[in-house]
């Protein structure tokens, strides 16, 4: 039995057997509604997560199955001092594959070892959300038709974005890639992760807090929100913002084959106005996710050897 | 792609078709358990209501859909600054449809000028709730055999009460219909709808503050609540609330035919000792919501047309 | 049409009828996979209670049915002040069987009385909590492939525990059964149940503060949490507290066929190391307690006729 719990869990081969997988669904959808017939997924959401929640329901209905769960820590056992190992256990005997999102990180690493069902971690903390990274390369591959030979500009908090450091990570594997790494210096990629991850795989890599002089040269941009609460004070704040919203003036200067992607919510980082600029990825990267979830969960309940792509 | 966001969105000859639709299914419900296979609903309720949720959740189920969503406004994106436009972007990417409940008047207008599928407002703060209407207006054909040609009292808090202003839109545009508005001063039903509405139609009416004097000469009575809160002070609100309680002494009054309706919940203003009353209909108005939803469903899915009625 | 309010509703008969359809469903499990397609199961729980909730809607999916309903208080209606039996009589229109968790004790004796579709208690307060009870009887059953002639311990807080007091009322109706009861003086078993079910019935008895002393003699223990706020003083719990946790060298005293029970969920009363013992039932015992709600739905709605176990 297997679980998702970090993105790198994946090799490169299972990255590429589950997006294949997500493709042929996309392609052939009547030939998937049926395959997780008679069984459960239990989304248990220690918080609430609304997207992530309803793209794996959606995601499992869409497969034939059913879903059960709860939507916030408030709901559960674990108010009445239940460990998430034993909730994790009766769990298994009500679902046969469970999504687990959880406050503390860590938490879904530990549910695994007790589980007698796959678990996959729909987000832990500021620590790990693999499921939003397959949907972010899910897009990526749709757009560009490949993963590789590529610049790739992240913008906003590189801190603190789990997101952000998560496809560093996955894309870190593939041939080609350059990364623009556009944020404050306040806000800048954590270094170990640009020592460990990208300098030790020789990637090269830009840092640069200007998202305009940037922009040009990307061939995809990953947007992150700049939370005003990070910022030691509000002088900054407002001296920064502006330069990391992304709207029609700074779109003016991009490759017209440039891929937008954002892994909502949004607040005001990308005006409204792009949302109809064809370069706008984030709502099908939404969709995408719920592919990409539907070929994990066949993946884990060993139910993709019947359905070769 | 169609949306119902105002009762009034729909023409005389569309509430007809849902009507007659409603009625083809409570008739023959095995021909309409499996319409929705492999569709999804989700129910949007930014403010919950249980019973208004649980009938659209119902009406998707027995029409073999599936359905997913969210019971209040903390267990969605929208706590994260999300506005309502990108959460409905999102939504539908996971589902066909979807019913929306939000305490903010508009809200689902707005929605529907960003979704990819039907919106139906499932009630929009003291604003439009059209299925309570349609289930108002299926309740009264079913019971009376007719929509025109029938004296209709609306008892109770006239001034706030929404369900009350939309019956009376949607009645107005039918023959014979007379309406008695009975209420305390304090509550009587706003100029504009008396004027704009019932007065532009020529529709007779008459306003009274004495259920007693006014029962004997209804068809349908149209019960409401008489909320505390709405008193500039307590003597006036002890003085009246019992004048609108609907007791058997009452109702001894009242023609044999009568019809009573109360959109539900009821707290004290319908006595309990009515309830098994023939004339009472505010249970099976409840079982009426149910189809008229599903006949909506199936309409803006535009799967009414190879099920003719 | 018949509920299940307190557990002594049902006769030994019905009980054994109901243990015997779990175990054909336990053996049997694609014969029952669409016995309820088309039904509805409502979970209208006005506490939380996430494994009794989620081992409900698992069992009635596992029959082929749908679930909707509510997971706490604060998403219904009876904010609006609604009452209960106006709650059960609305939602009877949307399901055809009903569970139902209150905080209030005799709440689903009341809602009985109004419901046009079967209730089930899922737990109301302090009082009854009977799909609980059957739990224990079925798990009890399939370890020791009887329910007569054993000797059955109860640990812990006998006074408040409701589970134990339904398990010591339904256990009574067996021959050859005797009774260890392991507890503090502070929270030993009500005199009510000692004299009126277990004096009465001329079942043999022991009352014993050691655990360790009474563990030895038994084939069933039955383990629940004593909590902190149930002693008058710090003192008096510190003391007696480890007294009454269950670890492996206590399990060393016991026989190698004894079944472990436990309600869950459970807090630190018994050790994790016990986990993996095989005397450890109570994760089984969570896994029974799905099977024998599925063989409870199917009785209240009439659907085991047709399945002859």
């Amino acid at each position: 039995m297997r679980h998702l719990i970090d993105p790198m869990d994946l090799s490169v081969e299972e990255v590429d057997h589950l997006l294949v997988l997500a493709q042929d669904i996309i392609d052939n959808k009547e030939k998937y509604s049926e395959v997780c017939k008679g069984k459960k997924l239990a989304t248990l959401f220690f918080e609430p997560s609304t997207r992530t929640r309803l793209s794996f329901e959606a995601a499992m209905m869409e497969l034939g199955g059913n879903v059960l769960g709860f939507s916030s820590a408030s709901s559960s056992s674990s108010t009445k001092g239940e460990s998430v190992g034993d909730t994790v256990k009766i769990v298994s005997c009500y679902a046969d594959i469970i999504a687990m999102r959880h406050y503390k990180e860590g938490a879904p690493m530990l549910a695994s070892m007790k589980s007698d069902v796959p678990i996959i971690n729909a987000g832990d903390g500021g620590h790990n959300h693999p499921t939003q990274t397959l949907a972010d390369l899910l897009t990526i591959k749709r757009e560009k038709g490949r993963l590789n030979n590529m610049t790739i500009g992240f913008c906003g908090d590189l801190m603190f974005g789990r997101t952000v450091h998560s496809l560093i990570k996955a894309m870190s594997r593939y041939e080609g890639i350059k990364f623009i790494l556009i944020s404050p210096d306040e806000l800048k990629l954590p270094d170990y992760i640009r020592t460990e991850v990208i300098e030790k795989n020789n990637i090269p890599y830009e840092e640069i807090s200007s998202l305009e002089d940037a922009i040009g040269s990307l061939d995809v941009l990953y947007m992150t929100r700049v939370q005003k609460e990070r910022f030691f004070n509000e002088a900054d704040y407002i001296r920064l913002k502006d330069t990391y919203i992304l709207d029609k003036s700074k779109l003016a200067l991009a490759r017209p084959d440039l891929s937008i992607l954002h892994p909502l919510p949004r607040v005001n980082e990308i005006s409204v106005e792009v949302d109809d600029d064809p370069r706008a990825c984030y709502f099908r990267q939404a969709l995408n996710g719920k592919y990409v979830r539907m070929a994990l969960i066949m993946d884990l309940l060993g139910l993709d050897k019947d359905f070769k792509a």
